[in-house]
């Protein structure tokens, strides 16, 4: 401690002066208090905090706006914390080149907010915007609304600063979208939740501004169905924004809890929330056809802003299960064509074991990504066997169909003792291989993600 | 030898057996008969190829179709060839997650074929796509046409099969959009050259076919004015698929060679080929805007495909450089707001130096890919230490503009020594790090990209 206090004076506090908000992140998970925080300014003071816990073998757990949801952020005792808060800012925004220039410790609103200021945006966008540093963005390789036109955040990073575990600065400030100069390294940290180097800057491409766009609900027979409409609306001209599929449990259960009227009734099996950029026309084509054909029963489109919202609050009910169940929340991919035929296996596999349980279904389904929630109000309280029970058997029913464990929100410590179901064992050796050339003395966030 | 034979029987040639396609890629660059050709039929095949040649301690170069440009494929005399020649074919075509899965020997015009055939595209596309194998566009990351929406190989690669250099097969042929499951390690691969693994399955994404396009030629005063341009059309709800910028040397040029007017005079400064997917009346609104303003003098617009055609074949002079000139090709990148200046300093930098000598120049500027041409026809003939000096004097003024060395083409021996130019120090020591973590013993295209 006496080093790290030379070494780094007062971007240091320990004890009673450590903030709460660095004990846990957005699961509440293992809360625990570090043995210091330490707060750089530069990605100089990062450089020297590493090269010092390096030398000692201390282990460093980064942390940006502890928003994550996987537990990759929390602290041990013996730990040392290091928030980018201090090192914030956007540092230039180039119009020309349409790229920005950023901090690590600079929220997620400040940077959509610059790019809107410079006539673009920036098209990752979530919950935690507010609060979420764009370094754990990065880091976390987050998606969140937008994923299906614009690709998770990996495709928005043109280049990367790095503090490698012993200090070094790796600069991979490329700002080109063609560079075919050896191996692309920033892939290698983007995704990797901290534990192969620290993020303190970025280049980040913006998008232009977002067109005119129409909201439309549907009603289908089946998830075949929604994967057929899928592929008619994305051949017809149009740029989807979104494309969220909701199982008739989801759709009936949030129509529920609104005061108005559903506005389709609840008999469909399916529902689907869309999104779309372009001609008004070729959206009503694409519409026309897919009813023709049986793919869509009933349809409503949105004339006005008010109208799109209210569509869009029936797909927000998410926001409103912590309070009305007790959610058990999963976020997983499958392969496209299979996430029905897993729905069904899931509701099923679940009922057999755990009698009168019941689960709610909605899915980014052009991105792979179903969202199951476990209504876990007929389970006894306090059981976090079962909960983990739960867990165990739906991630082996995802390895089972060739799934992914996680989609966005990474693996942290939560799902850790999970990702054999998802990652082969020469994948995971390769993976403990890099790890250990990029990290010798194994500082770098130990224990998340790998074991 | 007879340990190969063994182990791989008729797989393998020796000597005169072995055909001359192999000795050279398209730059005819160091021609040499290998010790062996292998061509595996399997990855297994590979696998037991590579466990061998670990052991022993024997170099593997890894072929495609050997059209590449930068000298990656080329064998010495000392080693053993792979060829993916016999590991052909589209394994499947999934309609429902617009997906293929691919083997490596496959050529890119067959992935296209069969991606067609789906309803659908397989967006990558260049001039070798008869003879170039899927694998070989991987593993150096291809360009080409279609960047500016689609992007490069990478962003169309969903999972891969890799083999490791000790013969260990990687299975990390995942099909989903959104999959945060530790580190992605099929970047490592993309763009490595062959230098960390051989690539031999691969699944890759589709894109939806193309909508209507339109064609336009802008002449424009400078090329401030191009960028201008570009960041109109991006903004005005338009997909563009071209955006490439010729300067006046090369218009002129180009329309000397042909019989026809000129489809706008040579007076100007810049001209812009661009073609764009989506509404005509918007391109037409922002064309109009753009005239006002003063970014653009002149325009013509196709209005059928020969005057499409004709347009295009201007832009496709560079195919009559090897006929008409004596060239020396640049693939090189440059952040997109000084890509103006560098054209003009690295003409005055080559006048100074060697009196006479000219450039001409044409870019993907969207893609901040600049293809900056040399004539050396008032250079002495038989002169490689020359040529060696203008791309030593091109690379250093690259450098200086914090550009890439290498856009799209890769690096391989040609570019290998030059690679300083655009690689930090610590990256270097970190993808040479990461390589001798893969390929301890340097079995993989020793000599390649890294030295």
């Amino acid at each position: 401690m006496a080093l790290l206090l030379d070494t780094l004076g007062d971007r240091v506090l320990l004890g009673e002066a450590i903030p709460e908000s660095c004990f846990s992140d957005w699961t509440g998970h293992a809360a625990c208090r570090p043995l210091a925080l330490v707060r750089p300014t530069s990605s100089e003071e990062v450089s020297r905090l590493l090269r010092l816990c390096h030398e000692h073998r201390r282990a460093v757990v980064p942390q940006g706006g502890m928003t994550g949801l996987a537990g990759a952020a929390v602290p041990n005792a013996d730990s040392v914390a290091v928030s980018l808060s201090r090192f914030t800012g956007v540092e230039s925004v180039d119009r020309d080149a349409a790229t920005l220039t950023v901090r690590a410790g600079t929220t997620l609103e400040a940077v959509q907010n610059a790019a809107r200021e410079a006539g673009f945006r920036y098209p990752v966008d979530f919950g935690a915007r507010g609060s979420c540093h764009i370094g754990g963005t990065i880091a976390t390789n987050a998606g969140g609304h937008g994923v299906i036109r614009h690709g998770m955040t990996r495709d928005q990073v043109l280049g990367l600063e790095v503090v490698l575990a012993d200090g070094r600065i790796l600069d991979l400030m490329n700002s080109m979208i063609k560079n075919n100069t050896g191996y692309d390294l920033k892939h290698c940290f983007i995704g990797a939740e901290g534990t192969l180097g620290i993020i303190t800057r970025a280049v980040l491409r913006m998008a232009p501004p977002q067109g005119e766009t129409h909201t439309l609900l549907c009603g289908l027979p089946n998830y075949k169905a929604a994967v057929a409409l899928l592929h008619r609306l994305r051949g017809a001209g149009l740029a989807l924004e979104a494309f969220e599929v909701m199982w008739q449990d989801f759709y009936t259960m949030s129509c529920d809890w609104r005061d108005s009227q559903p506005p389709l009734p609840t008999s469909h099996a399916i529902y689907v929330l869309c999104e779309a950029e372009g001609d008004a026309n070729h959206l009503e084509t694409a519409l026309e056809a897919a009813i023709e054909t049986g793919e869509v029963a009933d349809a409503v489109l949105a004339s006005n802003i008010p109208q799109a919202q209210a569509l869009w609050a029936i797909r927000e009910a998410t926001g409103e299960f912590p309070l009305k169940l007790a959610p058990i929340n999963f976020d997983i991919s499958l392969p496209i064509p299979t996430i029905g035929d897993f729905v069904e296996a899931a509701g099923e596999m679940l009922q057999q074991r755990w009698t009168g349980i019941s689960i709610v279904n909605f899915g980014h389904i052009g991105d792979s990504n179903l969202h199951l929630t476990v209504d876990g109000r007929s389970l006894a309280e306090d059981a976090p066997e079962t909960h983990h029970a739960i867990e165990a058997e739906i991630y082996r029913l995802v390895g089972e169909y060739h799934g992914s464990i996680s989609a966005e929100h990474g693996i942290g410590l939560l799902k850790r003792d999970f990702l054999h179901h998802s990652v082969r064992p020469e994948a995971m050796d390769v993976m403990r291989a890099l790890k250990h050339t990029l990290d010798p003395n194994d500082i770098l966030n130990p224990g998340k993600l790998l074991n």
